[in-house]
């Protein structure tokens, strides 16, 4: 689009939009460097540069033997939290088999209840600066900290990588909170707040990204080197305090975040 | 603050935080690596994956005789989208000289006025397929390519590239909006559709990460092989046409999209 593209970018946009197309499917193979060559696409450096870019964008995989493959990605995720944020508080007042049959998980997803696993590991850390930054209080305050990630069933591959944080002695509330074994939790974050009486009345995100660490990379199933979205969540109660915050890793190559921002009128 | 952290994360977050709370400076020297493996902060490995780490989160720079150095970043930006879209329409409303001394970019950085340089160039191309699909026109419209870049006076680093597109046919209706040399134009695209009888309803933002091209990498001066934030902004008119879309890439190490989501009370 832009005037300036480079060549290399060129013959890289050309096939990611094959790709997207569906003209190349997953398991397909590219064309050989040497064939793009012979055919006048570039030289073989231009060529291996914009096949690079793809596998550094997680379309292709690369293999010795098997040339440059479509890969086959994990389902991709448009979230749309203005929608998300108010369909999950709402569901947290919805009866308890509605509560246990849905999830946001599922809602950004689009997979079934039953194809989706939650794993979760619950433990008392003290608050470090930027956690207690957060919430306003102490370091080295107890917070329950919850480690959650979801997959398909079996599979090793994280949707998201998930860290949330309560004060200690609020969830402690109710004790039900502090066992992980509770989880998944019908209704979530906002139901279990609201066994304690909490209602969370905004959300602000914050998104960033950085490169995503080796460990997370092998977990998210994304190239090594390749980026991550970080989602920075905090939310606030009705009384205007911090209850809850969340840092979230996602997968650089299949997350996109939308909002919707309207605009006030202009006077005549 | 996971307990999973590796040993090389732990020393790089170490170091981060020392960058962030100010006890390294912009061209200070961290350790050298043998003498955080002498005082037990663990072994070569671990130092230097730490150290890869903070260079390729943008914290420090390494060259051959001065070691790892703190890097000198150009300013921060923190996107209050929600803000800003609504503070730029109005802006378009006021008198002439104080569209002319604001804009968002100024509001952005925290820089004055006369501490930001607007680079801009037009052309006429024919919709590809993406932005086809955005207007909902046909491939191959004529569209008005806008590419704009904003730097501090004199500095080749830029703040963000933006690639702004209107359908030519519309924006010809004011034959000065196809003038690059008229940029940077007082109060903006929204005063610039005022002109034709255009005012902007509504703003769809999606935001997305990839790694940095080469050629962008240089320009907007982040480390090879680091990633951006990609935005796409998408104006819809009270008519419910789009009626400009932009693509615009962002640095990563320096860029924070922020939003707020008031929730639905619950009602008792």
């Amino acid at each position: 689009m832009s005037p300036k593209k480079p060549k290399w970018r060129e013959v890289a946009d050309h096939f990611a939009n094959e790709i997207a197309e569906g003209k190349y499917r997953p398991g397909d193979q590219l064309p050989m460097i040497r064939e793009l060559v012979a055919q006048g696409h570039g030289s073989k450096t231009t060529v291996m540069a914009a096949y690079s870019a793809l596998e550094a964008e997680g379309l292709v995989t690369t293999t010795r033997g098997h040339g440059t493959t479509v890969r086959r990605r994990p389902p991709q995720q448009i979230r749309r939290h203005q929608d998300r944020y108010n369909w999950e508080k709402q569901l947290a007042k919805r009866g308890d088999g509605e509560r246990r049959n849905n999830g946001v998980v599922e809602k950004d997803t689009g997979l079934d209840h039953d194809e989706v696993e939650c794993h979760a590991a619950f433990n008392a850390v003290p608050a470090d600066q930027e956690v207690a930054a957060r919430f306003g209080v102490e370091p080295g305050t107890l917070m329950l900290h919850r480690h959650y990630w979801h997959s398909t069933p079996g599979s090793p591959i994280a949707l998201s990588l998930i860290n949330s944080y309560l004060v200690h002695a609020v969830a402690a509330r109710n004790p039900d909170l502090l066992d992980s074994s509770r989880e998944p939790w019908p209704g979530g974050t906002h139901h279990q707040l609201s066994t304690i009486g909490i209602e969370i009345a905004e959300i602000e995100d914050g998104i960033r990204t950085r490169l995503a660490a080796p460990d997370e990379a092998r977990h998210l199933g994304i190239p090594a080197g390749s980026p991550v979205l970080l989602l920075d969540k905090t939310s606030r109660s009705t009384a205007g305090e911090v209850v809850e915050y969340s840092h979230v890793v996602l997968p650089g190559d299949r997350t996109e975040f939308r909002y919707t921002v309207p605009l006030d009128r202009w006077e005549d």
